[in-house]
């Protein structure tokens, strides 16, 4: 990795990265002719060595344990010969029974500077009145922003929303489809045309609810990819991202790699460039996921931009999953969202490889309630999903109230006003206060974040500047913002501003905190 | 399939099966040295046709297509030129993206009788005032014998449990920990305690919340077990743990059969039959799965067979989950109900080992509230489903009504006294009336159903004349019943009722349309 002094104009110094590192290994796409022979004599030793193992033992030890790994205790010393309790008898000679290879994968995960953030935020929030010495939370995207509407109806409606006016008590008690109230997901179709103005009407019967976005992601790729196939992703992403698909599923994802130097803009060249990179390594690449808004950049895809990305994905024949979760409150009313469901209803592309992720919680503010989307024009994927959201369905109290909260069209309008007016008005103080500590913003049109350029503020210029930077931020200036590297950005420097926490009156003080360590 | 004529004595006479059917092919195995030399080409030919195929396409069409599988469109018939339109110019010469193998295999599978008869029966509900002639669910293992008392509770209590006394609407509109609120946490264990009438202490710091038990049993087969893996389970059991084990996450589950000659009992010698012959197949056996009480069987375990499976496990060094989601209600007070967490806490066993799955909604009547527990010994096993568990959450609103719920212990102790009156009630009357047609049932304990030998009625002695007698059940007695093979029973003719959706003055007319058919 290089370490350039830090220079504000040296953007372009990229850290040197290798686009699918961390990918599985591809399925012999080098294999030369040459090497066949000591091959076949060693796969056929491997061959033996296994089935010799696998008839001696059960629960031969994992091959590489890591030192990350929370050790299981070992028995109690006696454990291992027999003891005058018939019950304790038995010890394997094997010790303990193993968790499996991807169970202490997920545990052996670090937590990242992201998580750290959230946690020691959450540990210790700042309160203006219980806790001034508390850490200011701008690492998550919650909206709070509107938050005295959402109380103000909750308090006026959650029971007669929940209960029904004639005790419909069936309604919250019984099983329901997994995959969603049908009077929910009319309500949440026009919920999301009344976000992009009606220009597309969207259909109920293309949606499937989960609760959650992270479910929704993760059951897409479970629907559209084997394990050790892969995704194309634009980066910066957001960091839950990697987690989402990940984990389970065993698919990959490919960074491929935006910059500052165009407002860190997608590039079919690029795209195409890590998808041919893929291919020579034997990975299959089964589809495109895209933010729009770009998360954390908060720059909208264009029309353009689109068209290009559906064009590539045709001449690849691949999917394209748009996240569309953060679509709702502009900060910049200028400039138009444009959902993919636009693009694919007004021209001749093949739908069935279009799929679109939404979520309730970031435009009604109701994370708690857990209301994801699958927006797909694919019949097999929404078959596959309603059968697979039966590990991810929403609550039935969640289902009630929403559908009474989405219907109530005059709070609906209401609501979405206010977010507007108030995302902007927000969105333009935080950045006034961060251009007069002399920190750049990409010009942000949606999301509840901006993407702070600091590059300049952090020695060496590097990754490792770059957390030193945020660790200061936090534990000095107990300010918890998102480092650029967690979002797998390439240039270091860069960070993410979650100010949809915040109220207007904190500003002052967050950067005051900013400005002490810079 | 032998296909015997009925005779009421011969239920020793089996259906034929092999009980690894159904499971993935072992790992080379049975290799014999003499067959290195053309397997050795084989494999090769194999490794360059891959190759091959991977460097001249991209998504070759899957291998074996099923009729089953609805087909994607063909594009438009000008689709594999370009046309005039630019967006709409590139088609994919290998047409159009496929979903994944394993969505597709989830798509391929056929709806049970058990899926059948649900959907029928809700399709077609039978009501005493609407609609009589509608079906008659008993193939549901829902509670809805103190319905009135969990809906007094939630008409007086929704409101001030969802929203607060002091309108903390923080509490349902922010991020929590996915593994649920602590207090949850607490209330649970405490519940779960006094349904054993508090001879354990549940520790909270052992529960993972999620929402419903499909994904507490997936989340841990992913933390136990690897692809290819498998798990021994007695049967019959009930149907959706196929789905729930296998669907996503690749591991299998080999059917250990029970006899109705022995009241459907565990037999350790069946076990390890079934264990080694998964050995010499080169599968590796990561577990049991028991259900206590049984479901379908309605049987309780005792403490010997308790010891007996933990014996048992410690000597493979696998692992046991112990699914008890049914513990609550009894419908006979003279056998007791004994969980795993007591045999654990008072013998020296290695904890580690253990797991144990719960679902509230089946004590409290409150199957879409989604609340189900992981309560695992294992700390790994722990950290991994916090982690995982984001997918599954249990939503803010579920969880703060739950928190009241289960805090009003007048409400909890008259509930559990109210449920195991009206259960053990409706369960004498049940069986007394299938008696008095000649079905006799297996002596139940707990569990919301019971399990019918109707093999008398069946022509011919297969699972083909069972399906038949259900078929008939369900369209012309217009009564949903879950027939034995859809649980895995090898002796056909065997049939779980679900009594508790019930009112008992439907009893007669359930009897009267058995009655006709048979």
């Amino acid at each position: 990795m290089k370490q350039n002094p830090p220079n504000k104009t040296s953007t372009t110094v990229m850290r040197v990265i290798v686009p699918l590192q961390g990918l599985v290994q591809g399925g012999g796409g080098g294999l030369v002719l040459g090497s066949i022979i000591p091959c076949a004599l060693f796969y056929f030793f491997q061959l033996y060595l296994k089935s010799k193992s696998s008839s001696d033992s059960d629960d031969p030890p994992p091959p590489s344990p890591s030192p990350e790994i929370s050790p299981i205790p070992l028995p109690p010393s006696g454990g291992l010969q027999r003891v005058q309790s018939v019950r304790s008898s038995i010890w394997s000679p094997r010790g303990h029974a193993q968790v499996s290879s991807r169970g202490n994968s997920v545990i052996k995960q670090l937590d990242s500077p992201y998580d750290v953030g959230l946690m020691k935020a959450d540990e210790n929030p700042y309160h203006q009145f219980t806790n001034l010495s508390g850490v200011i939370q701008l690492g998550l995207d919650e909206n709070k922003l509107t938050l005295d509407l959402v109380q103000h109806w909750l308090v006026a409606h959650t029971k007669c929303s929940i209960i029904g006016h004639e005790l419909q008590i069936n309604g919250i008690t019984t099983y329901h489809p997994f995959h969603g109230l049908s009077e929910l997901k009319v309500a949440v179709a026009g919920f999301m045309s009344q976000l992009i103005e009606r220009r597309v009407k969207f259909d109920p019967s293309k949606i499937v609810l989960t609760n959650g976005v992270a479910p929704a992601l993760e059951m897409l790729a479970f629907c559209l990819a084997d394990p050790g196939n892969a995704y194309l992703v634009p980066s910066p992403y957001f960091p839950d991202l990697d987690r989402d698909i990940k984990w389970r599923t065993g698919v990959e994802i490919i960074p491929v790699p935006c910059r500052s130097s165009d407002n860190f803009s997608i590039h079919i060249t690029s795209l195409d460039r890590a998808y041919n990179q893929a291919k020579k390594r034997g990975i299959k690449v089964k589809g495109v996921i895209i933010s729009n808004p770009s998360n954390p950049v908060g720059n909208l895809l264009c029309r353009e931009t689109l068209y290009n990305l559906l064009d590539f994905a045709t001449e690849k024949n691949i999917h394209v999953i748009a996240n569309e979760i953060l679509a709702g409150p502009p900060c910049d009313k200028s400039q138009e969202f444009i959902s993919m469901a636009e693009i694919i209803e007004s021209e001749e592309y093949d739908r069935n490889r279009v799929h679109i992720v939404y979520e309730l919680s970031k435009d009604l503010y109701l994370p708690g309630v857990k209301t994801g989307v699958v927006y797909s024009f694919n019949q097999n994927v929404l078959e596959a999903s309603k059968k697979l959201v039966r590990f991810s369905s929403v609550s039935s109290l969640s289902q009630r109230l929403l559908v009474s909260m989405l219907n109530d069209s005059s709070f609906v309008d209401e609501l979405i006003k206010f977010n507007i007016e108030r995302v902007e008005r927000m969105y333009n103080l935080f950045v006034t206060g961060l251009k007069n500590l002399g920190i750049e913003c990409v010009k942000s049109s949606r999301g509840l974040y901006c993407w702070a350029d600091m590059s300049g503020f952090i020695r060496p210029y590097s990754e490792k500047g770059e957390l030193e930077l945020w660790e200061k931020l936090l534990n000095v200036a107990k300010v918890n913002v998102t480092p650029g590297s967690c979002c797998h950005c390439i240039e270091p420097g860069w960070f993410r501003f979650c100010y949809t926490n915040l109220n207007e009156n904190e500003i002052p003080l967050v950067m005051e905190r900013i400005g002490k360590v810079l």
